[in-house]
């Protein structure tokens, strides 16, 4: 009945009416097949699902039906006495085929194989056993998501295959080649304020593949920016345009794995992907006007400068909150970024005199904060920063090395960035923080930035760890409103 | 009486016999002029002072002798009964001519001036008092560390600046001429293990400068590596024999503020420095033999290479802990800092094939943790992987995403983590660790972050927060010693 709506691999699908994987990630029922009682992946998937507060009903799967997690569990896909949209495949791979044919049977919807041990093998027979299950899962309408991936984090239906993902939707959507670069962007985006529509861990693609969810995620309304980490494409030309329309309607950050023949060597074993050449991937994602990503953390600095830094008018920054080496830092980041660092205008100088007569000539752009002295002085020079008609936004270093030096430094931080939350909202100015890390000795330390750098996130402000970090993506993302005419639709 | 030892600025010392700044850094006495109760700056150096365990006597100055943390004050440096060796300027710029006046009477040898708001403003009458307080100074033999500087911590004497700084001695020695960056670089360096022989953070170098510094660190036995963060030199000549004597004889790695113009414009408040033309400081280090850094971070990368990684024999990597993402991430990064992932050697395929029959094949290196599936085959794997001849070194991501997924991670991740102590301590095989910050929404992670990280570094272990920054420092540092066809004396 599904197979009506699915386009066969290959075809691209419209981007027009509701995209044929639409129906696929809003399941009724999830089973788990191979989740047994004793812990074991399978468990673990039912666990996380009913964490994430999954509305629908759960059906785990194991030959003795033995029940797990309060819920009853059957003994094969056939016997479970209800419709099952998704499966969940956690079983060795050689049981796949004739479970497959149960799901076609049941008119499943879309299985994924966290199973693993196919394609990625190099092993002949496993190929062929991975193409085996495709056919039988396309003969009967039912597409599959993986091999070998951690599958759907879809926080908005109460799926995840992760417990310490956040239970909020968003808008980013992220699909990922690699299940431990899924857990690992997920959660420290998370940190600097991402949130996620859907996230896809597709491991070997061997049935939907990255051009199927980059079409799908281009046209999907609870999508605004698409992240991807990707080994290698299949089938070159679909993904070409793909990944075209989907630049076209909303940002786009890929990070390819295997950029070097190394890193090329290790995605066949990882994903039985072909990198292909970086030269051609580089050239593709200019032609299409996607931006790329060299690491984790740059796809996550490029994806919080897109989300959450408006786009300015213009390229003059005003720099605050650094000491002076940090000043100094801040100047020469700014300057590699291609940022402008306006001097001072009068009028600001002027209220300068007055504020701090003895040291008021020592004061230019960035900010030394360590020259100002006096707080009064310094929170009225934020103040006039922020609204000054001379800069176009704004680079604040927290400071947390020099303001937790000792734990009466806390409640400082803490209404330092009250304050300067305030600032932002009533100026309206675009306003990139720099919070490095809370890595620390001492709990209080730790928890102090970890606790400012929330607020700051929870205000909807975008946050880099280092200066250099946050110049470098923030100018990448200006440049690709400048190129677009645009910025991001709020 | 002490400035017979100690040459006029500008005549370089020779590097035998006792530095003429030894006697500076050993004060029996130490007197704060401007220390108040009220908790001033003044205070504060008595305070951190106190707490760094100083064995010699503390002498608060202020004009009305009132006392302070449990010590008898003195309304002038001449009232105190005592010898001063060592005196610290927390007072307003125009106090100090007649106060100097009284250090030069006293017989004080190092004056150190927290006072600030001198030349750095570029204002001409106060860069005059500058000068007239260096010319009290000079003509009676007190040298002077600063102005504008945060001064001396020599935890071995019990002289600090900083309340978060470790007690514990080291063999680093740091110049800043940014007090910020002092604070920074040492707080984060230590939780990588760096300890301090002496941190100098020395401002506007109104007398003793970068050149002295670097000559007296060149010859102390005390430090092994030395570091600095340098804005602008003074003399430049001298600079330049003192960087060469220094670079002959111990690696000296530099972080240059001000490489662009922007940040040049920046250094002359702060520090009242011309900051230079790049390319020629470039060609300055490269002649001497000296590394230059772009950051602070990576002024900590190259440091915690250079003292906690050993020369290995060549450039053969085995790179171990991650996943499959994180397996193609560290063949990209090892591939681009020109180190080789040899193929697992033949005699390890054999003993693979026993141990995981059914994904023997899937292994190679970087070693993906998540395809092996067993935790005795993949421990068994580390153990080969150190021991084999096929590798020169070790390359060890901890795996903080995907271990602390839930609190059950955190006694796996710290058996783990004893285990590679001891694989690495048995093989005496040279490895550098990937641990990623802790930055956390829950403490029990943060915590378990920072205790396995500390365990790793108390084992004199190299860290490094992701896999790039690790393998361009190593790489950088790999060369300095091939180059110099040496390696760290131990």
């Amino acid at each position: 009945m599904q197979s009506q709506t699915i386009p066969p691999q290959g075809e691209p699908a419209t981007a027009r009416g509701t995209h044929p994987l639409e129906p696929l990630f809003h399941p009724r029922t999830i089973a788990v097949v191979g989740a047994s009682p004793d812990g074991n992946a399978g468990f673990d998937f039912v666990r996380k699902i009913q964490a994430a507060g999954f509305k629908g009903r759960i059906y785990p799967v194991n030959p003795r039906a033995a029940p797990l997690l309060g819920l009853t569990a059957y003994p094969s896909i056939s016997a479970i006495p209800d419709e099952v949209d998704f499966v969940i495949f956690a079983t060795p791979a050689a049981v796949v085929p004739a479970a497959m044919e149960e799901c076609v049977a049941k008119g499943v919807k879309l299985a994924h194989l966290f199973t693993a041990r196919l394609s990625e093998t190099g092993v002949p027979e496993l190929a062929a056993l991975e193409r085996r299950i495709v056919e039988i899962a396309r003969r009967g309408g039912v597409r599959i998501l993986g091999s070998n991936g951690m599958g759907l984090y879809y926080p908005k239906e109460g799926i995840s295959f992760r417990a310490n993902y956040p239970k909020e939707p968003g808008d980013i959507g992220f699909i990922s080649q690699s299940g431990g670069n899924a857990w690992e962007f997920v959660y420290r985006a998370a940190l600097r304020g991402l949130r996620f529509s859907k996230v896809i861990s597709y491991g070997n693609a061997c049935d939907l593949n990255e051009a199927d969810y980059l079409e799908y995620l281009a046209q999907d309304p609870e999508t605004r920016v698409i992240t991807a980490y990707i080994e290698g494409v299949r089938g070159g030309q679909r993904f070409v345009e793909a990944l075209k329309l989907a630049a076209q309607v909303k940002p786009v950050v890929i990070l390819k794995g295997g950029r070097t023949r190394a890193g090329a060597r290790a995605t066949a074993s990882h994903t039985a992907s072909l990198a292909g050449d970086h030269l051609v991937w580089e050239g593709l994602l200019r032609q299409a006007g996607a931006l790329g990503a060299e690491s984790l953390e740059e796809l996550a600095d490029l994806t919080v400068a897109l989300r959450f830094f408006p786009k300015p008018g213009g390229r003059r920054a005003a720099a605050l909150g650094g000491g002076g080496g940090g000043s100094v830092a801040a100047a020469d980041a700014c300057d590699e970024a291609g940022f402008l660092l306006p001097r001072l205008p009068g009028d600001i100088v002027e209220e300068l005199k007055q504020l701090i007569p003895a040291t008021w000539m020592m004061i230019s752009n960035p900010i030394d904060n360590s020259a100002i002295g006096n707080p009064r002085a310094a929170a009225r020079l934020q103040e006039l920063a922020f609204r000054h008609e001379a800069f176009d936004f704004v680079l604040l270093e927290l400071g947390v090395d020099s303001g937790l030096e000792e734990e009466q430094g806390v409640e400082r931080m803490r209404q330092s960035v009250g304050w300067l939350i305030e600032l932002q909202r009533e100026s309206g100015r675009p306003t990139a923080f720099i919070v490095r890390s809370g890595d620390a000795r001492e709990e209080w330390r730790r928890e102090s930035v970890n606790r400012e750098r929330e607020r700051l996130v929870q205000a909807g402000m975008p946050v880099f760890p280092d200066i250099r970090r946050a110049t470098r993506a923030l100018s990448r993302v200006l440049r690709y409103w400048e190129e677009r005419a645009g910025g991001m639709p709020s």
